[in-house]
Formats: structure tokens, sequence, C-alpha cells
């Protein structure tokens, strides 16, 4: 039987999947904590050596990676929450390991990739994708491609500038659509108005998260409200700037904030619409929540695997 | 011989020329104004008449026009400065008139097709153009194919907003880089400013232009320098989303406020590198100014002509 192996690398698990050629049910699949006992690196060797499809034949390997991936030379040349993982040779390393073909992937790029082939995005030619959660990131298909520019850096979505002088972003610099619209930036904001005074149901709370904050809007508290307003309000204008930029015919959100109901999504595609310079853009388009879950890493990094093998039109790598 | 037919379509005028397979010198080349006796469309079809080459084997007729224009379809859906072009099926009149397989484009498009080709850009597969003009266009090359989106409206470079409830842009909406950073948008802010009492060297000019104000900021007028400054600093943080987004190896950009001087480059260069979550992203990239004159738009149809031609690599239409 020809098998693909999916490996995804988070900041907190690593999970490896032995798929078949067709449909979505792994025959295999393991997790292990990323760090414990050993290095990263070692332990992700043991889990996928541990997981070997010995009785099959294997067509390639395909990891997801958090952070900086170069998928042309197979390096991640860093992931923020991962020690060790910077500047490593991981496709070397794992092809000489098990002497299969490896392909080493942006875990955003591959969820892109996960809810175009079987997610929300089927049929699209042209998609975004964008999670919004602690922080942003993206991916985006252009005329059935991934977009990953001239040095794998392309679709960093949540750094564009949307609020000149706005606040700090984790990257160092200001009004980034991250340091507003991402859980951490809608928290902040709620934590600053608290400080200066704003009234609301949760300021006894020490430093209430998006979810808690979201339900509290629900609730009617004027401040949360404000607060989910305000990251939307951002959202939709760097979504309409995308539009103008890429004009695809859905926008796919996943991540936590997407689930703080229909404030959340009423205001921004009410800021989309009215930031477009034509509302022709709107014209068959869709906008939309994410339809996978956990898994949609794995199951993007398996969509590329069998893109990869059956046809040379996915330009990656 | 095999010849291409070359036609650019501008507010003023209408150019045809007729090309060889190799070189940039034309076999013919006329022009007529675009309005006149007769209608822009019957004084465009008397001057491809009157041109074409009927000694030769015409390859292919392919046309740069401004507005919005749907390659897919041969359409030119709308050219605010033209009478009569809205909703034409330019490709279809053509087609029926000249017994060629033609092809309708975008003019900025086809210029970044131009300095991509024969200019600024030869060599490069991850190409930004922009022309800061009146208003501000542009076309981005990808992987070696031309964006242009689901409904071929991509490329906007100028709706983006980057600074909300900014100026009103020319499509109604607040804030757009094109309000700020294009030639009105800066003598606009010159404008107001001078309504407000700011000296200035031509405070008695009604109405300088962007050059007038770029001459006077060289001169050391201070309102004139501030209103340079202001127009370059948006557009840098701007090319600092594009890089984000698109990660391109260089960015061209073309326009006569891009003839404002040192001020204007610095100052764009600055903000640009300033507005990065990462200087990598600067890494082997290069900003430059266009190579190509008046001609760009329609050497960029003579490049597309011949790749259309030779290869099925660039989806175009």
């Amino acid at each position: 039987m020809n098998v693909y192996i999916i490996v995804d690398i988070g900041g907190t698990q690593i999970r490896v999947g032995i798929y078949p050629e067709e449909g979505l049910e792994p025959l295999r699949l393991e997790k292990i904590a990323t760090q414990g006992e050993g290095k990263p690196l070692d332990r992700l060797i043991k889990l996928v050596a541990q997981t070997f499809p010995s009785e099959h034949t294997v067509r390639s390997m395909v990891v997801a990676a958090p952070g900086a991936i170069d998928p042309h030379r197979g390096i991640m040349v860093s992931a923020p929450n991962i020690p060790g993982f910077v500047n490593l040779p991981l496709r070397k390393v794992l092809v000489d390991q098990f002497n299969v073909p490896v392909s080493i992937n942006n875990d955003a790029n591959m969820a892109a990739m996960g809810e175009w082939c079987f997610g929300a995005g089927q049929g699209h030619h042209n998609l975004i994708y964008m999670t919004i959660s602690t922080g942003i990131g993206g991916g985006v298909i252009i005329d059935d491609r991934l977009l990953v520019g001239e040095r794998s850096l392309a679709t960093e979505m949540g750094h564009i500038t949307v609020l000149p002088d706005g606040p700090r972003c984790g990257c160092g610099q200001r009004g980034h659509l991250e340091s507003i619209s991402s859980g951490t930036g809608i928290a902040n904001y709620f934590a600053e108005q608290v400080a200066l005074g704003v009234p609301s149901v949760l300021s006894s709370a020490p430093n209430p998260s998006t979810r808690e904050i979201a339900e509290a809007a629900k609730e009617g508290d004027a401040l949360s409200i404000q607060a989910i307003r305000r990251g939307a309000t951002f959202l939709g204008v760097a979504i309409a700037d995308y539009l103008h930029l890429f004009n695809p015919s859905i926008v796919i959100l996943g991540g936590g904030v997407t689930k703080s109901g229909p404030l959340f999504w009423d205001t921004l595609k009410e800021n989309l619409a009215k930031h477009l310079c034509s509302q022709e853009y709107l014209a068959g388009f869709d906008i939309k929540p994410a339809a996978l879950g956990d898994e949609v890493g794995l199951l993007g990094a398996l969509g590329l695997a069998r893109m990869q093998y059956h046809t040379n039109h996915l330009i990656l790598s």
C-alpha cells in the first residue's frame, strides 16, 4: 500500500500520522508533547521511527512546522517556542534518517492548504486563510498555487500597519494588525481601558482572556463590546486591503477570536464593505469560519503531499 | 515575417506598434488622439486597420487599456476617461474585425510586465511595480506569473487603508494610500495647509502641482518638505505591508511623484524599514525607479504577447 507520513510540529505537541492515498482517515496517528525528556528534535525523530510504516511504501513525508520556514532549502529558520529549532536543516536530518522524500512547510500555509483541499475553501482558486488567535497568521492561494514569496516570507497577514503609531506589536513595531485584532491585542486594549478606570463587569478579574471578554460582551458589558468591536473593525479594514491586493473568491477565518459571536462577525463584515473602492469585490465573494479543527495543519500537509506526488503544478520547493 | 500588433489605449492617445519576434524596435508605430472626430472605438479600429501588417504573419494582437479590464472575457468593464468604453467586448470586436488572436489587459499590469521583461525588473521572479502619479496603480508578478485575481480586480495597490479616517480618496473611501501619497494627495494636503495659514514660498501660487512642491522642497521650503515627506512616509508604510504579504525581491516605482528627489526616496526607504517585522525582508531586496518611460505599457504588452505565444506558463486569459 502507498502511504504518506504527515508530521505536525506544534509548540505543545508533535503529531505523526500515516495516511493512505485516498480519504482523510489515518492508518495510524501518534502524538507526543513537544518538550519533555530529551531534545525536541530527538523526540520528533523517535516518534516518527515508532510510527514508521515499514510494511507499506512511503511516497513522502510532509512536515508542518511553526515559525520561519524555508521550504526551498528545507530549513526551520526559527521557531520561537521550541528550543534548538534555529537554522535547523530539518529536511536533511529526516531524509538522512528515514530515506524518504521530505518537504518542510510553514504551519499557517499548511492550514490554508487544509481548508482549501478539505475544508471551507474546496473548489476555490483564489483563497485567503487567516487564523486569529494569540497572534495572527495566514496563507494565500493564488491561481491554485500557494504564495510563498522570494524567500518564503510572504503572507505575514498580521504585520500590516492598520493604525499609525498604534500599540506595540509582538514583533516590536507599532500599529500592526496583530497588535490590535489578535486575542492578545483585544485583551491588552481591555486591560488598558480598565487601568484608565473604564468600568466593566470583568474589571475585578485578573487579565481576562478574549474568550471571557467575548462572553461578557454577549451579556451586554459595554467595555467588552467596545473591545471586541475594535478588534473586528481593524480586521475588517485589513481584509478590505487584502481584497484590493489579491481579489480572492473566499476568505476563511479560523482561531479562537473568530468564535466571539455575531458582534465580531457583523462588525468585521460591515467594516470590510465600508473600506472597499468598489463593491465589485464582493460579487461572488464569501467570508466564512474555518471548517476544520485542530487537524487542519495535518490535513493541509496531507493535501500538499498528494498534490506534490501527482503534479508539478504547485511549486513549493 | 512573424509579427505582433501591440496596442496601447490611453486617455490622451492611442498607439499601435508592429513588432518583430525579437528586439524592442517596432517595424511601424502610429498614434492618434483618443478623442476627436468619431467615437474612440472607431478611431482605434481605423488606426489598427491603417497600421495592419498585411505583408507579414500576425501572431497576435495584445492591447493595454486603462480602467477595469476583464482579460478572461476580453471586456473593458469601465474606463473612466474614455466615452463609450463601458462593458465593451473589445476582444470580440477586434477578433471579428481583424481575424487574429487578441488579448486585452490592464495598463498597470502591462507596465509591470514591461519593467519585468525589459526594464528594472529583468531576471526577478517576484516583483511589485507601482506608478505614483495623479493616482496610484500597480502590478505584481509572483513566481513568474502576473497576479490578476478571481475577477481581475487584484493589485489595486492605491486602495489599501493607511490612515483610518484619513482624507477622502478618489474612490469615495477615506484614508486610502492614493488619497495621501499620490500627486493629487500631496497637492491636496499642501493646499489644505496653505488654507490653514501655514506659510510657504508657493502660497501665492494657485494650486501648485506636486512637481512645483517638490522643487520648492529642494529650495528648503518647510511646508513643501513636509508635504513630500508625508506622501513618502505613508508610501513607505504601504510598501512594508506589501513586503509582508508578497515578499518580492524588487519593488519598482514609476510615475511623476517618484521624480521628487532624495527627500522622497530617503523618507520612503526609512519608513519602509521602520515598519517591517523582520529586516530579513530586505536581504537581497531592491527598490528602484522604473527604467522605461512612456513606452512601458507597449513593451509590457509586447512581452506578454511573446510569452503567451511561446509558453502556457503565464496564465492570463
